[in-house]
């Protein structure tokens, strides 16, 4: 194929889009070439878009001249879910970045795909509102590529994911047309639900040019603990018993053993010794009934005898207390230049199993495999750490050997990451050729010419 | 087309079923050729499947006798969903009951379709945990219906409806094929989501013959109150003020004028002349976090000055409170001996808009139109009471009247009950040409020979 535009072509997407907003140069397209996964391809050309009509004019062409189209914002994707890996056209959503909408009554968002997610969350959160979905890169990535990949978070263990707030979705499919699904109602059950199955689609059925999202009131105030144990089973003993009392917490986070030392590291040392294990737990409500339900919890935890307890119960000891929890990134950087992430799921009571096994994994292994996540819905982010000069080969073994582990436990290849191409290889661990068949049968429905993001995911 | 079968395919069913549980003469068939919405077929025969196996051989035989299959159940349907209206084989899974594992670690329950909700509501509940969709006819149909049609409920202002439920599905394909989509995980992105695709697809795509469904923590209490207004402006206006306090009752239902007669005519007068609208507000949470609730509910309620006010703080008491809610069904009856029951929903800013609406297509048609439900997230059921021996076109006229008012209110036809038969003619009110050939689309990836429940909704 060539990875060359011909001066017709040129020409066709300069009609569209203008000489500002077609990029066609080495120079200009090298920051297209790939995205978070660092997984790369060779963009045709890039064209920045600022309204639909002009996504209805490039898809029509793409059909016809049966050139692939990746759409894309901020690209930070990490498993290759955005990146052109067979020539054709990146179409970057970051010019549509208008919040059209916000209503207090009808509690919902209308947006463009282009927005940064903190920003939407900002701006409801103004009208006393809230857009629960909190993905870690909510501070740089945007609402378009949450919809795309159906991105979770933190709070998904109380409040649930994108797909649970998506209730209408403009699309252009590829052939051009414009397609609506769903609606402004927070009930609908009209026709298939095609809306939520465009979420978590990974931009393989369309180009999403409006989303409109449900909104809750936004929690009066929360309040968190810090707790560390001196085994990892006593840490899961204790996410046990806080679902049994009943307390359905908005976070409930976990940091292994192989993760203090580099959070020790970045100048954060408060644990005491032979703390090995961490849990940070969220509550959220009205105010005057926080307080009955941290006493609650604590009747849970102090029974645990945890080696470190700390409350935070003000807004800024709260904050200090998730600096812990956001230093682990930076942190890994110290461990080793390379890595792999990746966000295996498993059912909560195999929490321990899967931990403990990917522990044996990493020591086998040689490699230090750090383990942390959202274990309140069962969400584990594995990275493994190494050095790409001469251990690629043991991390990819590593990394296939802890997906094999996780499907053993009935859990899942990734709970919010995607597919993408990182997991294409071991995506048939999970989905049997019946499944991926019919799957690709929907994508043919919406993709006969296979020109929308091909490649990706299923 | 033959309404008889030939000895050849009748022993074909009996090979698989066993007689026990095939069903050929009219008197057996009788109860099979309708649903709740008195919507009629003529089934050639019904067969009780006890196992996924005989299920899988059913559906072989019919993609290679090209027979429609219709699945039921407790065919509570109101929309004609089950109706066999071309000939074929009606599948009973009523047999299929059985709720296979309910695990208090990973909140999850593994079920057959054929566990009456209710049942499984109570299994779940014994063991400190809640499903929450909670249909009116939750105490006699089944999870498999709810699973089919996506079902609400009152809960759903808080806690979502179905498909925010539904992990995993085990489908028998047109083709005998069997297919498991999702996982045991509360997070999975991983392929398309196929299994929420199947929510509320009214039998059109496959028979589920086993599904997981999340559970959440139970909440330990709940109070309501029972408000009544001289005006339905002031119940609109309390219902927006609730939310604007940041307020998220676990239900919130509406009673109109019309419906206030016949309850105080099934012996339940408890209001004061000048009452012509009532809410229900129900809060749900820990013990010791409702008084603060109910305090702060009441500082918006009371500034209304609602003409009448009643709390339920204890369980007996709120049981009181809602018989009025329960009395309304049999309470219809007394208006008129027929109904067309419809379930719209409109963003909830345009409730107001949509009930002056609703009462003025009744005054115009000079039918009484009953209104009540779950206003919480602007589901509307609209009865059109008459009698059919004399107004069927003017109740009919009456239906389009109201459908076509909501869908300019940016509303959707059905919150909770679907489109089957009954809403067919007005469906493309709502879903255009695109996304209905779309939605065909998808249905002949799954069913090419269109052999599953044929003729309902898109």
């Amino acid at each position: 194929m060539s990875t060359q535009l011909s001066m017709e072509r040129k020409k066709a997407l300069l009609d569209i889009f203008g000489e500002q907003d077609c990029l066609f140069t080495p120079e200009e397209l090298l920051v297209y070439t790939t995205d978070a996964s660092r997984i790369s391809g060779e963009p045709l050309a890039t064209v920045r878009a600022t309204s639909e009509e002009q996504i209805v004019a490039l898809m029509r062409w793409a059909t016809r001249e049966k050139i692939p189209v990746y759409p894309r914002a901020r690209a930070t994707n990490t498993m290759g879910g955005c990146a052109p890996t067979t020539p054709g056209i990146v179409l970057s959503l970051l010019k549509m970045n208008a919040i059209l909408e916000i209503d207090e009554h009808d509690f919902v968002v209308v947006t463009q795909p282009g927005v940064i997610t903190k920003d939407l969350q900002k701006a409801v959160e103004a009208k006393g509102l809230m857009y629960p979905p909190d993905p870690a890169s909510f501070d740089v990535c945007t609402i378009g590529g949450n919809i795309a990949t159906c991105a979770g978070g933190m709070s998904a263990v109380k409040y649930g994911v994108t797909r649970d707030y998506l209730l209408a979705t403009r699309v252009v499919l590829p052939n051009g047309t414009v397609a609506v699904f769903g609606a402004r109602t927070h009930k609908n059950v009209v026709g298939l639900d095609v809306n939520r199955l465009l979420c978590g689609s990974e931009g393989t059925l369309g180009v999403i040019t409006e989303m409109t999202l449900k909104l809750i009131p936004l929690p009066e105030a929360s309040a968190s603990i810090l707790v560390g144990f001196d085994s990892l089973k006593a840490a899961m003993d204790c996410v046990r018993n806080v679902f049994a009392t009943g307390i359905l917490p908005c976070a409930l986070e976990f940091i292994g053993e192989q993760c203090l030392k580099p959070i020790a590291q970045m100048g954060h040392d408060i644990f005491p010794a032979g703390v090995t294990t961490c849990l940070l737990i969220k509550l959220d409500g009205a105010k005057d009934t926080l307080a009955p339900q941290i006493d609650k919890l604590m009747r849970v935890v102090e029974p645990m005898r945890p080696a470190f307890l700390r409350k935070g119960l003000t807004r800024e000891d709260e904050e200090e207390l998730w600096t812990v929890r956001r230093l682990i990134n930076a942190g890994s950087a110290l461990v080793a230049p390379n890595k792999i992430a990746d966000d295996v799921t498993v059912p909560r009571s195999r929490l321990h199993e899967a931990l403990k096994g990917i522990d044996a994994v990493g020591q086998r292994s040689g490699l230090t495999v750090l383990t942390f996540g959202h274990v309140g819905d069962g969400n584990i982010h594995v990275n493994i750490m190494f050095d790409a000069a001469t251990q690629q080969d043991i991390a990819t073994k590593a990394k296939l050997e802890i997906n094999e582990l996780i499907i053993s436990l009935r859990g899942v290849l990734s709970g919010e990451h995607g597919i993408g191409l990182s997991k294409a290889k071991t995506f048939r661990l999970q989905i049997g050729e019946v499944e991926q068949n019919l799957m690709r049968g929907i994508k043919a429905v919406f993709d006969p010419d296979n020109i929308m993001n091909p490649g990706k995911s299923y």
